[in-house]
């Protein structure tokens, strides 16, 4: 048994979709996120400023006695997770591998979608992470930059997403594709407009709620999981802590303890 | 004369918009431009940060000879113009107040609406100085988070921007509003959109353009007009140049000379 928190980042808001998936799925562990809403957007950013990010801000969740670290960012997953896990003597798990075993499970024709940030599938981890589980399969990547704001503007049902995920999905549907991973923390929230425009034959997959499932595992393999009689969810962010403040509560539905502003760099 | 060149900085691409101006309106004047797109966007971050932020990039055009510096970023008009004009003794031009004093020579009705960042609009800096030229001004600020992406993936005419645009301009067409100032350096780039759904009664403001006639009316006054027989337009990222090349094209009809990385921090 071991009672400390799971640590949790992201570049901003969008990990706590995973934290959600984390909190529904385990209700006796403590969560420590934190947002690094100072340095956000990291989808745009070089692989070396990624890592460095990475590597401070594992540093300072070990520093607070984390048990296990999540890393709650597909960019980061992505581009710095090997980086971090080589540097730090402590479990580490990315959202990409989760989200691509999910997703084999779940497809049927062996075709694939992945939506995205730019860098996410500039960066073709998913496609290269399916392809190492299963050769030839058919993988069709799609950024949709504008998914992230429309969370964040609360426009996730209605014309105005739909008519732009009918302009994403374009090749998506070409490809008739069975399966799509949501490859950013953000989408979850688009769920249902997303669903709509696939239609009913495609499955989708969250990668957060993949990643819980293997937290849960490793925390059973390394008999760390929490017994305490109660747990808190602590978010810090590495700007002001309004705008987190506001939009947080859409993204998880169990209550956060606390907000808190830290200085990380 | 002065055949050193302007010094221009945003927290990203968007200030092109505003080179593209002074570049057409000066054609013998050289420009550095800076793009803080390591550390874009600037919208959601505190004023401290953005205030330290534009002390570092104006230190840097300074040291580069800059004759005079163009802070091509609303935000950091908003929140660090009067930080800089203070600590460092160079003339410093905001995009704040030319876009300003064009509305009001534009309105006859005084009534005024700002399109901004949520940065911008929350900060109310249109508003207050559009208070502060004419008392009792009415002044209608509307936040548009989803402009500059919808700017980055080149979907600026069509359907998905203007059935956007409608939803933002609710409040504005309500006004009886007769001018709108474009108080986001990426705005110029739905210029058609914004005018088609506003409507040709509404009058359009282009902070850049407003902002290079004000740099004209300074060199004049000081007498820093270059005479060179050619000019450069170089810019300068702080993070990897690719995306920025590929779009950069869209903000600017003159050719950018050269893109490369710099670290400010």
């Amino acid at each position: 048994m071991d009672n400390r928190p799971i640590g949790v980042f992201d570049s901003g808001i969008g990990g706590l979709t995973v934290v959600d998936a984390l909190a529904k799925s385990m209700p006796l562990e403590s969560i420590l996120y934190v947002g690094d809403t100072a340095r956000v957007p990291y989808g745009n950013k070089s692989k070396e400023r990624i890592q460095q990010y990475a590597c401070e801000i594992t540093d300072w969740l070990i520093k607070q006695d984390c048990k296990l670290i999540v890393v709650a960012c597909n960019t980061v997953s992505s581009l710095a997770l090997k980086k971090i896990q080589e540097k730090f003597n402590i479990p580490i798990i990315g959202v990409i591998h989760p989200g691509v075993m999910a997703a084999i499970k779940v497809t049927k024709n062996n075709r694939v979608g992945v939506l995205g940030t730019i860098a996410t599938i500039k960066s073709d981890s998913y496609g290269i992470a399916l392809r190492e589980q299963i050769p030839g399969i058919e993988v069709v990547g799609r950024a949709c930059p504008l998914f992230v704001p429309l969370v964040e503007e609360g426009w996730v049902n209605g014309p105005i997403p739909e008519n732009i995920a009918l302009a994403y999905f374009d090749s998506i549907k070409e490809s008739r594709i069975d399966t799509v991973i949501l490859g950013c923390t953000h989408y979850p929230l688009l769920n249902s407009t997303i669903k709509k425009v696939l239609g009913e034959t495609v499955s989708l997959v969250d990668s957060g709620v993949a990643t819980a499932d293997i937290v849960i595992s490793v925390l059973n393999d390394l008999k760390l999981f929490s017994n305490a009689k109660s747990r808190s969810i602590k978010s810090f962010v590495t700007d002001s802590i309004d705008v987190f403040e506001t939009l947080a509560k859409r993204f998880v539905d169990a209550p956060i303890n606390s907000i808190e502003h830290i200085d990380i760099t």
